[in-house]
């Protein structure tokens, strides 16, 4: 893709924005950056911004982080000197017919984008991103899995509690490594899954009573399945780990009560910034090719 | 499972049908089989009867073959004496709330049905049945893939068209004996879950430029992909195997002249029929189970 | 390796002899070729001989296939239109200082070769090149152990005796297929070898008692440990395979009395000639780049 | 294995010993403790002894740690409140007959064990229990690997250097997880066997050309293979994990110099020591049996 006569503004972030905004200007586009940490020796092709006023003026693409918007309105932005609120104001150096990208827009940015004429592409929920970030979701549980513990993976009796996207490649991973892996849904159709990829599938109910026999457990699922119940299950000292997003699935300080490990899995996503920023980039790319076809 | 005062009719079918007859009857149904493979030993607590009409009779429940109906309205019954039509006449003896589980019925054998007062329960399309058959159909076609060929799977690049149920379960598996596997799909989120999986994901329309560098392709689409084009651009002596449903989605007979070798491996899902068998059970026994509970 | 200068006769063997005069070819040598089934189109720089003997004249290298020498002293060429029987007589054309590469010589042919100053280089015992077919056993035993069984090897219990290199290979692969692999050993090392691969461990004296849970059996030792007691403990039905060199350790004939699947899986190494012939080139390779170091 | 005649002492050592002593007890023996992390709750059928010698006395067995003896003779008893020398003097409560299990002893415990009749058992270099401590140790490198790096091991090119007990594991383990592995190894033998695990297999003098692809690497190996000229030929920022004993092969250092995340991965094999207390307790019972059956 040859974008040499495009300006991309890189506003807010992390790590990940760091590979994203390199990549971006790889393609001959004049980038712009501000908000993320900016690594010491600079990233070719990029310019610094000192606001992100400055960044965006004149954008045809600007590229705001995955989290999303917080309560207040401001950009997932922790390195940044001051919050980035992405208003009418601050939107005003873009042109109508630039294109904002990101997770996904409040309604204050909705309108601030409408009053502009800026287009917003949003992909929070865009499953293609959610399976590229997959493979460093899951070794950064592998990573805490095995911090936590004092058996191996391998050979051990392991739940993982829901088959999407993360707990379907959790699942076959753990086999790979050589646990024996209970798969427990509800769908039947995500069982039989996971049994052609070597788990044993149980429905949700059968948790409880085969929590006795298991020394991990991985929930996905945001209902609370792992409920005390289970928990006061389980042998004691197991792991227990919610890979789930807010409120997760797991009464985690239940867990700790009964003097299991438990952690909280949050932000995992963040994990293996220079991978997990080429995938997204890979994804904002398809998505700014899209809008170059359609221009 | 306890159907002590149930009578099921097995009718139909081939090997699978055995096993599938074995295992009803060991929830304490009278069990009644006709039209399918009858083994020297007999099966335990099942009958042979004499016609279809005879194990139909008195039915609560009567189970047709997956491969459904014929162009003629006959069931798939290649071990039966005579064809088996499921008519009106032929169901006179199931009485009103019965069922008949089946792949799909025909017009006629729905029209007969409702006119008898009998519950169809389809599962053809049915994913879980699907996935659950799955490690029967890729066994087969790795067994295919090994016996054609002049290399091994392991260390060969190897192309998978499609990433559906067959094809991701395919692909998965020739990654683990050692290929280099390259997924071509149409769909991004199928080309990032392949990647996840340790395939090399790519746009169907790279299929042409690739195929050079190819060993084997297996395409599990219906349409046709592997044209001409792509396979004269292959190397002599390929081999190029068909696991889509009719009309398929390769060439074969262009495959063969250009010196391919060109499976179609329809039928894979009639292998390992006692693990087939057990596997479309425990989907038959979970549909028996709802009906039970409604009625 | 640049051999431009040099004679490589290729004498008896199968399909693998191609690939390995092919690629013999390569190396700029001239390559003469008897006694193994000559392809249609020929072979690119290859020349076929009329006799053995016009072959070897002048040859600075003659390579034997690796099945070796057979009881009446000659050579594995069952595509040759006469027996090749490798004495003095026939070594004649080759001057003293050449080399025979082959699997093993019988006494005669020792005797011949040092009678004529021929050295002979025998790999019929070398690791590397058994590790090098290993890919090619297996899958050929996969191919054999789906065609010959009604269950599949994803979610079956099976049981490989031995934990040799060929055995080692297969057991972790049959894991990789989502079977659970009962690994029988003597030796404590080999069964946590097998153990840490993700098989489960046992001495061979527990075979016996584990047998009524096994539906396959793959023997890769040579001595008779799946005797007929262990035999009669197997469901009925089950596969039995031996793998092992002559006189391997399944008595098949009371294996098939107890009505058993009795294979016998001598000769897979002549399977996938094009990529075990390769293999085998690159080991026959390094060992004339060392005799022309030495030289 | 019935003890219950017998009494063990469990001497010095870290979390292992616990499982150890644990698993111990429930053979029927008297077990005595001394010099590991007592837990709050006790431990089972195990008695905390007030001093090293109230431990030994008496005993049929001691069990001292794998880490073996320091230079200035005293055993790995981090968690002791004061330092263990097994010397004559400790040692007089052991009557003749009595067996020392144990890493490996220094000259003086030698000469201790001959003067008072005791035999020692050893297994530091014991190919069968470092396999079976395997899966901890390459989970440990996993865990570090994870957390000192920006990429995922998924889809990265990986350098394994070594090719023996823990390389290997490691090595297939990566495999495993998606990554592209480069094994480096002198020895041809173990270059096939890793091409069979599905690693790209050179020799070890091709490991400078090839740093430039490369974002990890592991060595295994004791001799400084990797050296400042492998080093400065690796990306920035590359992850260099040291898991050979002292002196290790990588130059830690300069590695460090160079902008690499150096990793120097000595005692993962006191990870997860509940799994490996348990392996090497089967270790240790089996040895303990070949004892009572000489006795």
């Amino acid at each position: 893709m040859d974008l040499a006569h495009r300006v991309i503004a890189v506003v807010g972030g992390d790590e990940r924005e760091r590979e994203i905004a390199r990549l971006a200007a790889a393609t001959g586009a004049a980038v712009r950056a501000y908000g993320f940490p900016w690594p010491d020796g600079g990233i070719e092709g990029v310019t610094l911004a000192a606001t992100a006023a400055e960044a965006l003026e004149g954008a045809d693409y600007a590229l705001f982080p995955i989290p999303g918007i917080a309560a207040d309105g401001t950009l997932f932005a922790p390195a940044a000197p001051e919050p980035i609120l992405p208003d009418a104001a601050l939107l005003t150096g873009m042109g109508p017919g630039a294109t904002i990208i990101l997770g996904w827009p409040d309604e204050r940015l909705r309108a601030a984008a409408e009053e502009r004429g800026i287009a917003l592409v949003e992909y929070e929920h865009d499953t293609e991103l959610m399976l590229l970030r997959g493979p460093a979701i899951v070794e950064g549980a592998l990573q805490l899995a095995i911090a936590e513990t004092d058996v191996t993976i391998h050979d051990s009796d392991v739940a993982v509690v829901g088959h999407g996207n993360i707990g379907r490649l959790l699942a076959r991973t753990l086999v790979l490594l050589g646990a024996r892996v209970h798969l427990f849904a509800r769908n039947p159709v995500q069982r039989a899954d996971a049994r052609s990829a070597g788990c044993s599938p149980h429905p949700l109910e059968e948790l409880r009573e085969r929590a006795p026999g298991l020394s991990m457990v991985f929930s996905t699922v945001p209902s609370r399945i792992v409920d005390r119940d289970v928990l006061a299950a389980l042998p004691a000292n197991s792991l227990v780990m919610d890979l789930a997003a807010p409120p997760g699935g797991i009464d985690l300080d239940a867990a700790k009560e009964l003097g299991h490990r438990a952690v909280w899995a949050r932000g995992l996503g963040r994990r293996a910034p220079v991978t997990v920023g080429a995938s997204q980039w890979s994804g904002i790319s398809r998505r700014i090719a899209e809008v170059e076809d359609e221009g």
